[in-house]
């Protein structure tokens, strides 16, 4: 394909994209694909000779729609929202054809500073603690890191190397190796499976801290763990809080939290992944209130700040913290600005070396959106949460189970397990509407998310509608 | 920005691309900004308002493209190469407007299912024992890594889980904790850097191999190693092998290191990241003679497939190895197919949770170059090198430092490495072309890696007349 085809094709894909966009609610959200629907539907081997491109595109709706699963579709109520705009898609084209690998200041200047500025934009977006800022006189930066599973990551590894080092600095005659097999990272047994992964990967012990009938840690529980774990020798290292839980967007209250972290030089690190957007909206700052105490915060702009996927901004109050953790040099690597102390080499920030020109994406959505652009997204989607809530609690049979805060509303039928498994099974057999269940207090609970940027009151009212009916045949089958 | 305006900038950015494209020669490949440059260019916090799109593209000019190193120029022969086309860059489009996010198999089949049978595809073009493949009646099959670097990680902790498993199957008292203390992993000395990061991450010891003459790991030098640490009361359980290495594209010798490995149950990842992509030509394949002996195997597709950053190929020889290393489960993720057998959940082979939808990039590709063109690509940069290399040769004043193999030629001025220091130094001040150097044998060397998928015969030709001027003012300067 010669340049000219490009040009052709290129918009000719403009135009598929649109119309994809545009249409996305007349689709069915979720496929009725069977598993291993696609080996059938291609060949066995990639051509010899080149197939032509008509073939190509004729197979994105032969081959690859029917089993797509449409996220951006406003009938998409599952997990949450995963962010997507015209701006950001925008963005990603150009930072696709640039196509430089960021590992350091040197492979691409501007992908590197870009970075760190939009970092500070957002940073204060979200009104941080100017220690967190890359340009001010703290020690802190921010970074884009892939998704929030790596930033819990980045922070453990962080801590480990951390305390590791202050241990040693004590007592030099414990090895490495003694150390890590005493150190404790704690969580919430509300958060997200990824946090248990960092865990696994780093080699270190898990624990799980019990939460209150808000789904919160509270630090009173937290602080008798950690006694406990201490007359056993062991060490506590890291917590990471959760503000937004997975199943139902509770927060931990970080202003207890933190001080008991502080005292016992235990790194705090935040994840916010999905709640994190909200915090630039000054109604909804308060619930990131205690991030004063926090080592390192993370939230996803590839969640709800109109970004695709990915794009997960963390930041650290002490850049040299995380670069300790991980860094590994190598000559072809080396640049003449690299010790001037001028510069940032990411990929001492990071798991993988590389990364993508991604700050792109948060430059082309904070300018075409503008700050007010974005709350209002945030805010559209809090109320319909709220309009949803409402239809819920005027309906006797069905229950809330936990406060509607954000854009999450977690609702059951009164009644069994069963009886709601059974009528989540329902709702998404119908495949109008897709929902994911949670568990919350050993209940098995519907979540609805809201989710495309294009979800109006009126499709929330039409899910609502729907799942009431939904509930009623069940009732009635249930009765003979 | 509505749908309508969205057709209209979608266009015009597909022609700026295409633009930058094609005459991206004209640029200066690699930046003059100094550290810090963007700050002062751009407002301190992003606006209220929305900006206008004819800014936010003015910008582009005037911010970014300053401060780019080129990495599609044809005269950027730095690091390797990262991949790029015009199919790879439209699937692309695609992938961010389908934008689901690829951590189940519900969470969008088609992203799932197009994933093994692209990589069975490849595998295919690759040869690779059909163990590795899914469609097969073995027990492997492929994923899309982020990076060549995630890949090295995901193999490392595999094997540590399967042998803590392994050991405790026969001495239950053991600990985790006191086996992963006692692990040792391998590596060439020639490994790239993500190797040793690796084992930082996951907390284990990890040692360097010596090399031979040609900078490749023998058996004999291992297995010395193996039977020192095995004495120390160290557990040998992993050895990264590289095909390519980074400074020489040097090859490990699999056929000796393989046996050893299986024997001795020690994991064996092989690194390719580079050099993969030439075993899809028959007269190349033999490099990948010993894969036989591999439990896991990657190379990256956006180096020198044609495909963009990010697309890290990887195959395990048993899917259940790589899973049971890092599975953690939460209600909200389940669904109706998980434990059927049939399908694959990706997140329980990669270390984020979720990944875009980057097998679209492969699927166009392949079909859009067919085999032949890939091929083709392949061996023509292969052919610049050689002509480089014979260049190289014919200048007395000169030395080639490695054997030339694929698209790498490591090079040097008979002389101290100051000397050759300062004609690098001289080089990528010119600006004019971009090289970075290697450390090979306590030599500082310059490397030649034909990088853009647009470099002919006339850009290596010019390359090769400016370094060769600028050793002449060099020597002369030196006389004076
Ligand atoms: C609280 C929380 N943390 C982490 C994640 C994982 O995010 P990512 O896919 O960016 O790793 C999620 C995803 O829903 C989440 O809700
Ligand atoms: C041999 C080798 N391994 C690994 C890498 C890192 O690749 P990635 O950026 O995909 O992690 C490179 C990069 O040049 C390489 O040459």
């Amino acid at each position: 394909m010669d340049t000219a085809e490009f040009r052709r094709r290129g918009k000719e894909m403009v135009d598929y994209i649109a119309d994809y966009l545009e249409s996305i609610e007349q689709r069915q959200v979720y496929p009725d694909v069977q598993p291993g629907y696609l080996r059938s539907l291609i060949p066995e081997e990639a051509p010899e000779q080149p197939d032509s491109y008509e073939d190509v595109v004729r197979d994105i709706e032969r081959v690859i729609m029917p089993g797509v699963t449409h996220w951006h579709s406003p009938y998409f109520y599952a997990y949450y929202s995963t962010g997507n705009s015209y701006p950001s898609l925008l963005a990603d084209m150009l930072s696709a054809a640039i196509g430089c690998v960021g590992f350091s200041w040197a492979a691409s200047p501007a992908c590197t500073e870009l970075e760190t500025v939009m970092l500070d934009w957002l940073g204060k977006m979200l009104n941080l603690p100017e220690d967190f800022l890359a340009g001010t006189a703290g020690q802190g930066g921010g970074v884009i890191q892939g998704t929030a599973s790596e930033a819990t990551i980045v922070a453990l590894l962080a801590a480990r190397s951390r305390t590791v080092r202050q241990i040693q600095a004590q007592s030099p005659e414990h090895t490495e190796m003694d150390i890590i097999s005493k150190l404790v990272a704690y969580s919430s047994d509300q958060a997200h499976s990824s946090v248990e992964k960092a865990g696994l990967i780093a080699g270190v012990r898990m624990r799980k801290v019990a939460t209150d009938e808000k789904f919160a840690v509270r630090g009173e529980t937290f602080s008798v763990m950690l006694e406990e774990d201490k007359r056993k020798g062991l060490i506590p290292f890291y917590f990471c809080a959760t503000l937004g839980t997975t199943p139902s967007c509770a927060f931990d209250c970080l202003t207890e939290l933190g001080p008991i972290c502080n005292a016992e030089k235990i790194w705090m690190h935040i994840d916010a992944a999905y709640a994190g957007s909200a915090f630039i909206c000054p109604e909804f700052r308060p619930l990131l209130n205690g991030v004063e105490f926090a080592d390192s915060f993370n939230f996803n702009p590839h969640k709800w700040l109109l970004v695709h996927f990915d794009c997960s901004a963390m930041w650290v109050r002490r850049r040299s913290d995380i670069i300790r953790a991980f860094k590994t040099d190598a000559l072809y690597l080396n640049h003449d600005h690299q010790d001037s102390g001028l510069i940032t080499d990411y990929r001492h920030w990071q798991i993988p070396m590389g990364s993508r020109f991604r700050s792109l994406k948060l430059w082309f959505v904070f300018r075409l959106y503008g700050l007010k652009g974005l709350q209002a997204h945030i805010r559209k989607h809090v109320l319909l949460a709220k309009e949803f809530e409402r239809r819920v609690r005027e309906d006797q049979r069905f229950e809330i189970s936990a406060d509607v805060v954000l854009g999450l509303v977690c609702f059951r039928l009164k009644g069994s397990n069963e009886l709601n498994e059974t009528l989540l099974k329902r709702i998404n057999s119908a495949r109008k509407i897709h929902l994911v269940p949670c568990q919350l207090a050993g209940r098995f609970v519907l979540r609805f998310a809201v989710c495309a940027r294009s979800t109006e009151s009126h499709h929330v009212q039409e899910a609502w509608a729907h799942i009431a009916e939904i509930a009623s045949e069940l009732m009635q089958d249930l009765q003979h």
